[in-house]
């Protein structure tokens, strides 16, 4: 399995995904799941992809083979819309899906479906988030559900729907997104290290920063130490049950003086 | 959808689940899943389910009318071990679901699984928990996996695999199923409130406390609370990138204390 994160904050967008990749347990590979399309200073597109590993191949290589061609008449590098970039991209995916389909073997039943994260800002545009469906068509994100996820997305998104906010700096956005990758990964195998994270600040135009952290990167260390003694400590702070009272006079009366 | 968690410490045994059933979006009630047989000082059990709920109330049914039967050759008054009583539930639970299969019309896909928790303890052994699947085998937890999950478990796992351990007091994994209950809810609305939760001391060969917590009952409207604060606090907490050196001197000294 994988899992991306995508974030949009007033301040701008936060990519995160991991790198673990695996077709049945014993071929686990790491491969990169985060795309960067950058045209400094005009327009920044970054794709997260989650699914068939040749599909989700085959429609970047489309995608720089459409770029690399003068005459293309869509690419990433004319579409005028960022919605315009999204059907692109979810028809680039179809055909992928449709031409491997093409040689397929009647019964043979190999997923090759993909869902992908598109997000990225084009100069005169709001910078804009879109979940690309299998099917092609997308969804986007919005002020209400501020980030999009694919992939293994459950055990990431309680953090996610505590923290996330569009006022929320662009920074604390990135931490959460690795919080929300830490979590993911210590609950479930198929999704691990190390974990690629990109920024885009709103009217940059450009990556500003991408990391690749491993488990023992010192910031991602840190970051895992620190979210586990604070989460510890956040738990040790919790109201005690009513029988609990003779017990535990001290933190009590700590916790009536909060009230 | 729902969500119910059992968890085995070293005192005793924590049982907890929501009440949402849903027969589709129009059709959302509120049952209880958490079912407690209980012949105090001589054996408890508690069952949890999550699945058809047709089948779940046959299946508590049949174990009520066994006990009701002095001549019933098994029974939840009468098993040996706490794995025979795992086998005997199983064994009710898949012929319930036979049952009803016989009468389905060709074609009809309504599933009629139920997968339980079954804990308790039997006087003169060690209590337990099992899982009991729909095809009516079963796993027990273990001290390297001391808790059970059943229905939408992937939102509330994290925090379990963070703080559970054998060694943890009965209370503060009671606290902790609670915060794992919460999160879910929060994530995902097929999980709902009110929430049971049953404490089972280990030989106190009964179910010492029974609460029923909806979200505006004050024990459980504080731990949100709590827990929402603390949790924000611990995000603060979290250590800078590089690149917010210049920006927050005041907290990145305090990290470089801690360091």
């Amino acid at each position: 399995m994988t899992y991306c994160v995508a974030i949009k904050v007033n301040e701008g967008l936060v990519f995160a995904a991991d790198t673990r990749t695996s077709a049945g347990v014993d071929d686990v590979r790491t491969y990169n799941k985060l795309h960067v399309f950058e045209f400094a200073g005009e327009r920044v597109f970054t794709v997260l992809s989650a699914g068939n590993l040749a599909t989700t191949q085959a429609v970047l290589a489309h995608l720089k083979r459409d770029l690399d061609d003068p005459a293309a008449a869509v690419s990433l590098r004319n579409v005028r819309h960022m919605f315009d970039a999204a059907e692109y991209v979810g028809a680039v995916s179809v055909k992928a899906q449709r031409d491997t389909a093409a040689h397929m073997q009647l019964g043979n039943t190999v997923d090759l479906r993909t869902t992908l994260i598109l997000g990225g800002q084009i100069q005169g545009e709001e910078p804009a988030l879109y979940l690309i469906y299998p099917e092609g068509n997308c969804i986007s994100s919005s002020p209400e559900t501020p980030y999009l996820q694919i992939g293994e997305s459950k055990y990431g998104k309680p953090i996610l729907d505590r923290v996330i906010r569009p006022s929320l700096p662009l920074e604390d956005a990135a931490r959460c997104a690795l919080v929300s990758l830490d979590s993911t990964m210590k609950s479930n195998i198929s999704v691990g290290p190390p974990i690629d994270l990109a920024m885009l600040p709103r009217d940059a135009l450009r990556i500003t920063h991408t990391l690749r952290l491993d488990l023992d990167t010192p910031l991602l260390a840190q970051l895992r130490e620190a979210w586990g003694q604070a989460l510890m400590s956040a738990f040790r702070s919790l109201p005690r049950f009513d029988w609990e009272m003779s017990d535990a006079q001290g933190s009590l009366l700590r916790d009536e003086v909060d009230d």
